[in-house]
Parts: C-alpha cells; sequence; structure tokens
C-alpha cells in the first residue's frame, strides 16, 4: 500500500491539472486515497473560495467531484487491468446535486466515492460531498480511459 | 440597456463569489450579458486552466456554466417579476455533457444559455460551451431564487 496520492502515480505528463496536478502550483492540489473500496480525499478550503456568503462556491465543489471521481476511475482500472500505474482518465459527465449548503467555516471538506458501474473503458462513480457530519453534495463522474496511444 | 453584466447588478453583499464576483480578486469574474431571450459570456483561458495536456480543464467548465447559469437564471427572475436587480440565486444541481476536448489553443471559450423551465423560485437553465466554431460541451443549471429573507 503506497502513501503516494492516486494523481501523483500518474504518468508525470498527466500531473498538470488545475484540480490536481502536482506540477500546477496554481492549481487546487487535491490529492485521492484508496481506502478500500472507496477512494477518500479531504481538501483545505482557502478564504476565497465562497460563492453567496459563509457559502463555498459550488463550482469548487464540482471541480473536487470531477478530479476526485477521475482519479477513482483511473485507480479502479489499475486494479482491475493489474497496471503498472492509474490510468488517466478524462469527464464524459459530471452531475452534482447541492443538497444544503457548505458552510466556509468548515475549513476542510470531504470526498468519498466509489464505482457503481463499470465498462472496458468507462466507469459510473458516485462521489459524497461533506463537511462535519453533514454530506452537503452528491455527484456522478463518468470517467473514461484515454486511449492507450495517448497513455505515453 | 444596461452593459453592466448581469452579475455586477448583484446586490454588492453578493459580490464576493469566486467564480463571478466583481470584488473577488482571485476569482474567475467571469460576466455574462442579456442577448435577446438569451444569455452570453466569453471567458479568456489562463494558461494554467488545463486539465491533461492542451485541453481545458473540465472543473473549470464547470464553474462556468454554474456561475453563468445562475446568472442567466436571475436575469430571468429579475424581468418577470419586475424587480430592479437580479435576485441572487444559489445552484440545485449542475450537469455537464463533455462533448469533445476543449483546446487550450481556442484561448476564449464561449456561453450561452437560456430557461427552459421555470416555476415560482425556480430555473432550469441549458447552457452551451463552446470554443471556434464547436459545441464541446452541454450543461444544465438548476437555479433557485434565495429567500426575500437573504436578498440583502
Amino acid at each position: 500500500m503506497t502513501t503516494l496520492a492516486i494523481q501523483d502515480r500518474y504518468d508525470p505528463e498527466f500531473q498538470h491539472c488545475y484540480g490536481c496536478g502536482a506540477r500546477n502550483p496554481q492549481g487546487l492540489q487535491i490529492k485521492s486515497f484508496p481506502d478500500g473500496d472507496e477512494v477518500v480525499a479531504d481538501f483545505e478550503l482557502r478564504p476565497e473560495q465562497l460563492g453567496v456568503p459563509g457559502v463555498v462556491y459550488g463550482g469548487l465543489i464540482a471541480s473536487l467531484m470531477d478530479c476526485h471521481g477521475i482519479a477513482t476511475g483511473a485507480a479502479f482500472f489499475q486494479a482491475r487491468d493489474g497496471l503498472e500505474t492509474p490510468p488517466r482518465c478524462v469527464t464524459a459527465s459530471l452531475t452534482v446535486n447541492y443538497r444544503q449548503p457548505t458552510p466556509m467555516d468548515a475549513k476542510t471538506v470531504h470526498l468519498r466515492s466509489r464505482v457503481v458501474e463499470s465498462s472496458e473503458r468507462k466507469a459510473v462513480v458516485t462521489v459524497e460531498f461533506s463537511a462535519g457530519d453533514a454530506i452537503t453534495a452528491e455527484g456522478q463522474v463518468i470517467a473514461v480511459k484515454l486511449p492507450d496511444s495517448m497513455q505515453t
């Protein structure tokens, strides 16, 4: 079991993503880790990441779900197909249902996800987004493996 | 007809959003303008806003659709209800379908949206996202008016 985030195990060429690339210093740098059959991430909010006063920006929640869901799909494909590194996936679709406001006061937010359906190149991932004890948003990400010819 | 963006006509208290607040210097500062029954926006990409190499980050596309869709709902409610300013709305749900990669080379991306369904407090908005001549993503935003008691 490695302690390196899934995103930090992508091929270096794919570590420039604004949401999760270690090589993108201006980016969000989200890092996701396997936890049994699920994948988890914690993210520390920056003061400017609000929407309406006191509430976390919905576009940030969507961005975190995107990269976290893609990492979840990548880790799933890596395990299923016995690959050395998580294959880089891209987003076919993203859906976020905002159940209640996520308070900026939470300071840290959490994501927990799992693959609920898959085919050769596609994984359907559900994501729970929470602050404290409350699940404040739920999402679905459809992750599609980049063609092998593009995997480096 | 005003040339001020819809977001710049929100009550000043609501101009701190990371996606579209003029008073958030670290934010994306997206600005949307009415165009007949539709609402349009142009956004200049920053070099760090990529996902996989050469391709615009999907979370950015989701963020732009979020604020643009909310502005579309706000402008709709303002006109329908004869209000002095666009009422601040929040996102109940956001769905993005990524049809093809959006190239970073495009430099500027475009959004065009319309309200397709509405009730007293809710507007369903569809958003087309394009680069050059290609529609690269399509989205739906469900915008809900903040209660009147929270509108300042």
